[in-house]
């Protein structure tokens, strides 16, 4: 931004003032701030209107806050910290519309920033929410917002979608269904389960991460969705469907809960993205392929952030493409409803070996 | 609640855990957090979904903080410190929603809390949030939302309305409109212009409220909507219409701007209501009759939050009960698109005799 360049220019929000706030970040959102798509009065009234064609609204919510779900220390710039905030924000809240089946058609956001922070954050911030919406769909828009002032940054993201017929609820998996995750982005040959922990790691470590960790960094600062996986998967017949956001193991748990069914998760569906993420936990100090093996697991199993959508489709469907099958669905008959096992036994047990259990 | 008086039960929100605080919201929320009106699946998937029968969707959301929005000094409990939130984040959004001319449906919540909040905080939040949904509308529900921790207590809410018809935008006032103001609550008599920022005085001078000054804090800390406000105005003919939130001259000024008109307002309109606020001023430690008016001027004009609908009407339309005339809208030709004038001149110039102007 040349105008920051100058020496006389504002150098925090502050100084900037609200209006000018506003500005910075509707000239960044461009297009994406004006009507179109389902929006139909955007920014600068009350409220915002948006038309609902099929009579079946999707909505979430979700807020991000400093040091709890990013840490302003990961980046060189005020610039690229807004950027990766942005982005961050937009992708965990239309991961959560995609994951009903729905197509995603708006969002808001509302800002809480504090006065001192570096104009330059806000641009970014604007780039970030941009290049992620953009990504998602040409249709999506910033519908409207909020911009008020706080100890720390904190960035509430409310996202729109239309399902324009079934859903993709997470209490409908079948017994004999096959458990399936799909891709990071549209076309992605598979799932990337447990790199935006593993880049979270790097992140931690406070490591200069080499060409061959930047994807790692990537899926954690600037992560991606397949915008097309709930309605895909509706349409080869998925029974059920979840956000995987809060680490494989734990929403796995959540779908099995919510279905009242037993899921078997095999680990040898697991064992290539293990094997890709084992030089990571050795880049990071761990000293013997055993240790590598457990905290490569660990990523895989309970790290979050991956944003791709888990689902259950009956036996005979064919997974639409890049997803990739996990397990299967029984019945609640020997194990009690939200059981989730690996290899048909406790997921602790059969991870001993590799000292996963251990990280837990 | 009882369980929070026995010495062992958590007292802070990180000995609670995150499963029941939202048990504990639940059962606040009670049957508002079920299905039931729009609300088609609620609590407990990825997402919300609403039925949108008109096709119109009206959207909304707004963060408030801890010490720019409310401060926890203000109450002598951590309960009617989360009740007084709950319901001020839930009127502020659905104000909004009101001033498209909308029906409020649901709302949304996103907390940001500290971990070492005091549980009841909770239950008194929980208790808010119901209230003032409970008083806006039979068929208001929680939708859904979103929990992380923070340095300090912020809360996003996301409201959610339909438009029926047409819309109470705030760019089409006409010229030789009737500006006027609604009323606080259904059947309330008048508006409280500057109500809620006597009462933010009081909090903030520390005084123990006398019966006569307690409306005043009820306006700043448990503020009430007239939830049809814009739906009757909208059928009684206006043209245009905002919420007024940030002061009435702000609003008025953001209401000629977007419209493109001149709004003269007349005081003659507005001295019963100065003429009520002035007790609290002199309560407040104004010394002179001269410096008690001018503070009365200073909230009704500047003050926020007062959560009522500002509408410009055709000449010739029967106001809506409850509302009062404020002024009238002309066009644009001495004065630029935007200004706003107290009996046919500025303001300030007008307002000098009280004082008022040095308040600004």
């Amino acid at each position: 931004m040349p105008a920051s360049q100058t020496p006389d220019s504002p150098r925090t929000l502050a100084e900037l003032g609200e209006d000018a706030i506003l500005d910075r970040l509707t000239r960044a959102f461009g297009p994406l701030a004006g009507t179109g798509g389902a929006l139909m009065l955007g920014i600068g009234d009350d409220a915002a209107v948006l038309r609902a064609d099929s009579g079946q609204l999707v909505i979430t919510t979700d807020t991000l806050t400093e040091d709890q779900d990013f840490r302003p220390g990961w980046f060189s710039t005020p610039e690229s910290y807004g950027e990766s905030v942005g982005h961050q924000a937009v992708v965990q809240n239309l991961s959560d519309i995609v994951a009903m089946g729905a197509h995603p058609t708006a969002v808001l956001l509302s800002l809480v920033l504090p006065p001192e922070l570096d104009a330059d954050w806000v641009d970014g911030f604007g780039a970030g929410v941009a290049a992620a919406l953009s990504a998602a769909g040409a249709d999506l828009r910033v519908a409207g917002g909020d911009l008020g002032a706080g100890p720390s940054v904190s960035v509430s993201v409310t996202a729109l979608g239309e399902a324009p017929g079934s859903l993709l609820r997470r209490d409908s998996a079948q017994p004999a269904d096959v458990l399936a995750v799909g891709p990071s982005s549209p076309g992605a040959a598979r799932s990337p389960l447990g790199s935006a922990a593993a880049g979270l790691a790097l992140l931690e470590a406070g490591m200069l991460a080499s060409e061959v960790q930047r994807p790692y960094l990537a899926a954690q600062l600037y992560p991606s969705i397949d915008v097309s996986a709930g309605v895909r998967a509706l349409a080869a017949g998925a029974h059920a469907g979840l956000d995987v956001s809060d680490g494989l193991l734990r929403d796995t748990v959540r779908l099995a809960s919510a279905s009242g069914v037993v899921i078997d998760v095999e680990s040898e569906a697991l064992r290539a993205m293990v094997t890709e993420l084992e030089p990571l936990a050795v880049a990071l100090g761990a000293q013997e392929a055993e240790a590598a093996r457990a905290q490569a697991w660990g990523w895989l199993l309970s790290g979050g952030e991956d944003y791709v959508l888990l689902a259950s489709f009956p036996a005979e469907a064919e997974l639409p493409s890049g997803f990739t099958r996990l397990g299967t669905v029984h019945g609640a008959a020997a194990e009690a409803p939200g059981t989730v096992l690996l290899d048909g036994a406790d997921p602790a047990a059969v991870l001993k070996g590799t000292g996963w259990d251990s990280l837990r």
